[in-house]
């Protein structure tokens, strides 16, 4: 069984090309996918769990793969109608879109954890794959910035990641816990995959609970990241620019310097085959390959990628 | 200045034809509604309040008139996503209708009264008229039946008004109190309109408020009741099978015998002309016309001719 760690977009590729791996190899072993939940926000009176709904909805073949948020085809009712209200509108929730967040406000209001609401989600939608909020406790990610701190999705949707990045806080972190499920998942887990996600605002908010990096440091599974910054750029999302912003290099050395200590192995871009000795010198495997995910096909060969990587004996 | 009394459809186009009315006589004195919330409730986790809508909607020009409830070409994508997440949907609420309980919802969260949340709605959707909740405290309406108490949707919508009314109560009523809009109104109205809603479950609520009877028994101004009983019948909703549940005559002498000591005359239609006597018999005045509201003209018509009926001086 796989662990991922994952955020947005590109966690969620990845951790729908393991779930697909898992299905063809017929093994029944789904992943179990621990997700970012520190970019979490109440808008509209709703809470919004935008990395969670991203996984969510593409291992339910439901995400729009154009826009990178929300469901295929959704429309725009109820916010073109709070638009006449008056409501600010620059975050875009589509109608059923709404659906989500209106249930699990519902939900967690009437006592049930961020954990078993995504789980009632994942078995209401299809999804086999066990979707794992880091935490149940809610995090809030600030932005510093040199117009002040800003509220993650302010500085995120808003103001389209203008702002130069000079420092981030979760909010809440040191009240987190780790969730049952995610340390049963992790203690059970045949290979720990880091997904191509933000490593400061998506990976690093789980690394942030209290307990989880030393978890991480004693599980017996192979722990393998796949680095989300190719030929110096991020693939999606403000990832490079942040890096830069808090002194690291932009590049998968300076991710997997990031995660020194934590991981074993570092899959990279085969653009990016020079830097390969620069992360082997930090105690670490690599592998290069295509890391490019287009479509469903290339999500499920780079998993199979990862796995024969990381952990021979299971792929 | 013409205050009226409104529940849902009935009333909600009678106090359109009153707002025409005002417009079309150019004094500009638009009327002031107070409205039913005895049947608002909680429905996926938000406050929807389908009287206070239903007048909004109307006097915004925006109702579906083939349902009566609603927003005209309205959409059920939300609603459809939560049915796929295994949630009951008995209760239709359209995607447009989502925002405004959404918004409400929110805004009654952060601390704003339903009659600031109210106008807020009235002011954004270009609704002149005022809207003024029957109170601000959260009233339901409980109705009894063979098979035990029923909240009012389950009753209205979900069993389809099916079952033996034995008694209605208004659990939180005794709590209420008459907001300052609501007797300024009062106060300041030229004539008093006590819509064709359901006498027992919008009408009703609305005089049990604590002080209201005494407060419209005190009223300079006349005060008249429009039947919502015509040849026997409700036009909409059960208020007949309410009416005869509850030992009331099903008939527009049934209402005024209600409202008796509250209103000094009655609007009945042509085809109950031979109630009249026994209705002036109860010492009120009687207006026989037709009553019907099949369109816009309707309504407009209806209005002036309880104006005049009502109040000769303001018409």
């Amino acid at each position: 069984m796989i662990v991922a760690l994952a955020g947005g977009v590109g966690g969620a590729k990845l951790a729908h090309g393991l779930a697909l791996a898992a299905t063809g190899s017929g093994s029944g072993a789904q992943p179990r996918v621990i997700v970012n939940t520190a970019d979490d926000f109440e808008h509209h009176g709703l809470r919004i769990s935008p990395d969670l709904d991203t996984v969510l909805y593409t291992l339910a073949g439901l995400a729009n793969a154009e826009t990178g948020w929300g469901l295929a085809g959704d429309t725009f009712t109820t916010l073109d109608m709070l638009a006449r209200y008056g409501v600010e509108t620059w975050f875009q929730l589509g109608d059923r879109d709404f659906a989500t967040h209106l249930l699990r406000t519902q939900r967690l209001r009437a006592g049930w954890t961020l954990t078993q609401v995504t789980a009632a989600f994942t078995r209401a939608l299809g999804v086999e794959a066990d979707l794992l909020p880091m935490c149940d406790e809610p995090i809030a990610t600030m932005v510093e910035t040199p117009d002040g701190a800003l509220d993650f999705q302010d500085y995120f949707v808003r103001r389209r990641q203008t702002d130069d990045v000079r420092g981030v806080q979760f909010t809440g972190i040191e009240q987190a816990h780790i969730p049952e499920g995610v340390r049963a998942a992790c203690a059970a887990a045949d290979l720990i995959v880091f997904c191509p996600s933000n490593p400061i605002v998506s990976i690093g908010p789980i690394l942030a609970v209290p307990g989880m990096r030393a978890l991480l440091q004693q599980v017996a599974a192979p722990r393998i990241a796949v680095s989300p910054i190719v030929g110096g750029r991020a693939l999606k999302g403000p990832a490079d620019r942040m890096l830069a912003g808090l002194g690291h290099a932009v590049s998968a050395t300076g991710v997997a310097r990031l995660y020194q200590g934590l991981i074993d192995g570092m899959v990279i871009d085969q653009v990016d085959a020079e830097l390969a000795a620069s992360i082997e010198a930090l105690g670490m495997r690599v592998l290069v390959t295509d890391t490019m995910m287009r479509n469903e096909r290339d999500r499920q060969r780079l998993a199979r990628e990862v796995m024969a990587f990381g952990a021979p004996g299971i792929s």
